[in-house]
């Protein structure tokens, strides 16, 4: 019998259903497992494996043919090194299962730094009564978005219902217009945007091409006005030069739930920024119910596929990194 | 020549053009004041004031034929006693300047609360790094709204824009369908709505009708997921049972903008009260443009109205106190 592991740790009871309903109906068997720690014996057995296992698992599942990450994000997956076959090795991630949340974190932190929502959590901590501190808006504003993913998309759509004047998207290459952005533009057309962008997100995987893509010298053409939320991997931005703008007031804030290195050092400079409201990797994860049940139908609808032989939906490539 | 007192601590220089302009063109002289503190000898001089100024003011204003009241609520200048002519005296409100600041509040605090940020600001004060925790969603939640005006509408299309599963106004008289809600309800029907409400969203005047309309019996019918935030008067809730409701786990968390007393005394339980996002009644203010854009707009709007002898379009019913 074909046997597939599942690190099942964010699994609710009618995930396992699903799974063992759907797998049975393939011909597969299934062992569910909490964490990562599958018996070593037992490891060479699996055809496929589903769920974020530390990347050290991967080289000893020898017989794995399909490793479906229960993640959007891949960076740590992508070594050639880590599969025991890796011309032949199958990778899928779950990008698609994370744009609710992750807009939603976006959206959280975008009007907490425009609203000044830090400041006046100070005032009530200090039990004081501040009633006025100028404010903006979501409303009238120009976004720029760093990958037109399900992410960036997720948001720019939730940017535009708010009133947002304009949303861009800037991407790798060119495709064809899209109605949740006012522009697509690629890498290239980025730095005619950043003058006139008062809120830009970065929402891409980290790969060669996303490293430092937000430099100190893009970071010099933002204006006074503009934040920056990060949510995607931290190598996307200049941290350093971004620290240096935020403490001396060059731009108006930032949000970031990704930074480097993850998890943060006591002793970081990060941690006493001006202006820039810290999470610690908390926009995306398992936490919303929305997003297990997209993860784990988008793993059994490419079980389906694969038992089938058909292409894989959610398949990744390992060059690119996404 | 007809005079018109204007407070304009809130203005930029193009709306002291604009009230210029419309005054001289409705043929009234303007006298800005930088506060309430008009001269004794001068107050009996005015036939319109536009501004906040303190209630007591006003029976000072012997002349005053229509008062302009820059705020949505007039709880505070409803009063018969404040007028030297309270048969006569027209008063005009701002309600329609503060929907979008004030629904992004509300939409800042909805999340804050759905998402923890509150228990993860924590985290990040200590320098900790702590990933999850369950979360929810403004997608696939339901929703209510008290008080259909123009808070909760803007809210209320925010809301449906998000993905609310369902979003349902409730108002003192019935009125048509309004595409912005899943159904209007009366306050009669509104017991039957709270059993299945994620969020409950007060955004109401100050009225007999409305005092404690959020009572210890119906605090008691929401369910242990419910949140509830009020941005309308703090007379709408019974604190008491509120704070006892949170502290003893029974609802998931509130966010109040309003209370009694405002400013909140240094030694009040509602400080310390569990899982309550306080905030020191920002959410309206003149701090966004767009707030005092619209204000200043209103105001002139009916400028035009009153010297033209039609009616005002924002004129309140001092009996309904709306």
């Amino acid at each position: 019998m074909r046997k597939i592991a599942v690190l099942s740790s964010f699994f609710e009871e009618h995930h396992t259903r699903q799974v063992l309903d759907t797998a049975a109906r393939c011909g597969f068997t299934v062992d569910l497992y909490s964490d990562d720690r599958i018996p070593e014996e037992k490891r060479g057995q699996y055809e496929v494996l589903y769920g974020f296992p530390s990347p050290k698992l991967l080289p000893t599942m020898t017989g794995m043919r399909w490793f479906c990450a229960a993640s959007a994000g891949v960076d740590t997956y992508s070594d050639d090194a880590l599969y025991a076959d890796p011309e032949h090795i199958l990778v899928t991630n779950s990008a698609g299962a994370f744009g609710t949340t992750i807009a939603e974190h976006i959206l959280m932190v975008t009007l907490m730094l425009l609203r000044r929502m830090p400041a006046f959590e100070q005032v009530v901590r200090e039990r004081r009564w501040v009633r006025t501190m100028p404010m903006r808006s979501i409303c009238g504003s120009t976004v720029t978005i760093l990958g037109t993913g399900d992410i960036g998309t997720n948001f720019a759509r939730r940017a535009k219902a708010l009133g947002a004047a304009a949303v861009y998207g800037v991407r790798r290459t060119k495709k064809a217009a899209d109605p949740a952005y006012d522009g697509i533009y690629t890498h290239e057309e980025l730095d005619a945007l950043l003058p006139k962008t008062d809120i830009l997100l970065l929402a891409l995987p980290a790969t060669p091409e996303t490293d430092r893509i937000l430099s100190r010298e893009r970071i010099a053409l933002l204006s006074k006005n503009a934040i920056v939320v990060n949510v995607g991997r931290g190598n996307a931005i200049d941290q350093e030069a971004l620290m240096e703008a935020l403490n001396e007031d060059r731009i108006a804030g930032a949000a970031l739930d990704v930074m480097e290195p993850e998890p943060l050092p006591v002793d970081h400079p990060l941690w006493d920024t001006r202006n820039l409201l810290l999470t610690p990797h908390i926009s995306g994860n398992m936490s919303l119910g929305i997003t297990r049940d997209l993860d784990v139908s988008m793993f059994c609808e490419d079980l389906e596929n694969y038992a089938a032989g058909r292409p894989l939906k959610h398949l990744v490539d390992r060059k690119l990194g996404y």
